[in-house]
């Protein structure tokens, strides 16, 4: 079935210990909907500027990837430039130029309104919303946010958060939301905000899913899926983008909703991250096959599963 | 198989979030002997002073281990205390008294020589491989350290490592101990100074075996055991001696060394940290069954593993 990502299309220019790039197209909405583009039928709603060529599209469009709702504005193109140090959790900000993302108002295309599957990347609460309610008949919306908008629009986001299934944050953003150090509990307090599962990302240490009671009709045990050890991480940027892309993907080609749609979901998730730390920018997810993805999803095995026999 | 566990038996004083003990028995041999003791027959070697009891050794020996190798000296008990924070992984030191630890030289006894599981537990690596080297009949070593031997001894600390069969330490130390910011790289470092295993402790997300090429014939491919998410760690003193004795005495108690034992080793030390962290000091340690071992051991089963059938 479909999915629909709202986000950023940007252009990127990152340095890491491993070398740099400059102005290569990023974005959360380029890294999940190609992430995301070797399960399912991915449609993008973003807005470009001036900057944002045919060759740019191409890179979406050649993996099967609707872009009938990117909005063309006059002036350039959302621009990010940062640094990662050692830690690669954390980038350190250089520049952030909004541009045409500035004043970006998503409209959802008639021929999109039927999506079964929605993603809410990480933008402003209130358009996260204004999208939900836009979206009358999707099945499942998953959603992201960030410390900028827990810290400046709390109660926008609370508004928002009740309005989507599954959230996706890493450690500290379900600590900040939650005002509590434990995870488990800072977890739970956020699931009765509303979400009927919250992924947690640990980066280098996988992902979390917890469930609300009830949720799904699958109790409330969580499930941990790992990360690769990697020997070496070149970019960390649109990580978490593409474990989303992954695990939303994965999810919307599925027919049914069940604990063990979900727990799979969580390994393509890490497996799509996985991949995309490998190069900078998104270009090793523009040329992968899925025989490529399920070997990986196998090493994601091999990694954390007990022969079976000797059960 | 009979594991010995060569480390220090200490009084603790400790303040968490969660409240505060005074004069508890603690130390690496404590923890360790008593999570180990759940797997195989277990004996200690290590220093006490006066103020250890009778009904201190009773709680070792109530568990069935071996104390025999305990010496006895004048003055007082290795003494610790220290504070933890919101963040558990790393405490804050009030008082180290060493006391008769200070001079502690481990002899160990004739009727231990023979024993086939070693485990030299974090003290000054010179006494790890003076140890080492008294026990010629062993098996199989594990050995821990810390960073403060590997800032002050680190040629000594270099000579131990090569004596020991299965290292286990923390994310810091292991890329401290490299020089190496890059996990899995630091990891292969280690391994390429001695260790056939290095297991690299991540605290909440759990802990990762690397192996060296060739070693136990099993490939290279890391396995990764969870940590449970408990909603309040009351206490994390111990959490990785815990691991340690789960590990090392799920080995000792199997009679051959596969990929298939070291993995369901893993997930045994996680089972067993994660109880020591449910109570202050070892007290959970002391009065489990193996029932609820291996009920815990599906816990975290079910929290890493896909469905079988779905493969």
């Amino acid at each position: 079935m479909a999915l629909l990502v709202v986000g950023s299309l940007a252009f990127d220019s990152i340095k890491t210990p491993s070398g740099h790039v400059d102005r290569i197209l990023g974005g959360s909405a380029t890294y999940f909907s190609l992430a995301a583009s070797y399960f399912t039928q991915v449609r993008v709603v973003a807005v470009v500027g001036d900057d944002f060529t045919a060759e740019h599209e191409a890179v979406l469009t050649r993996r099967g990837v609707s872009t009938e709702g990117i909005e063309h504005a006059r002036g350039n193109t959302f621009f990010w430039s940062g640094e990662y140090g050692e830690n690669f959790n954390e980038a350190k900000t250089l520049t952030t130029e909004l541009n045409v993302f500035e004043n970006f108002r998503p409209r959802i295309p008639q021929q999109y309104l039927d999506t079964e599957f929605l993603f809410l990347a990480n933008i402003d609460p209130v358009l996260q919303a204004d999208v939900r309610r836009q979206m009358k008949d999707t099945r499942l919306v998953g959603g992201d946010t960030m410390n900028y908008w827990i810290n400046r629009k709390p109660r926008e986001l609370t508004e928002t958060v009740k309005l989507i299934d599954l959230l996706l944050i890493n450690d500290t953003e379900t600590k900040m939301m939650a005002g509590d150090s434990s995870l488990p509990r800072a977890a739970n307090k956020v699931l009765a905000r509303g979400p009927r599962g919250l992924v947690v990302k640990h980066g280098e240490y996988g992902a979390t899913i917890f469930f609300r009671e009830g949720a799904f009709g699958i109790g409330t045990h969580p499930f941990r899926a790992p990360a690769l050890p990697l020997d070496e991480v070149r970019d960390p940027t649109g990580a978490g983008d593409s474990f989303a892309g992954g695990f939303m993907g994965y999810i919307a080609s599925q027919g049914e909703l069940n604990r063990e749609v979900l727990k799979r979901a969580m390994f393509y998730g890490g497996v799509m991250g996985s991949f995309a730390v490998e190069c900078f920018g998104p270009e090793r997810l523009t040329k992968l096959t899925r025989e490529e993805i399920d070997a990986r999803f196998q090493i994601f095995r091999e990694l954390t599963h007990l022969d079976h026999e000797s059960t």
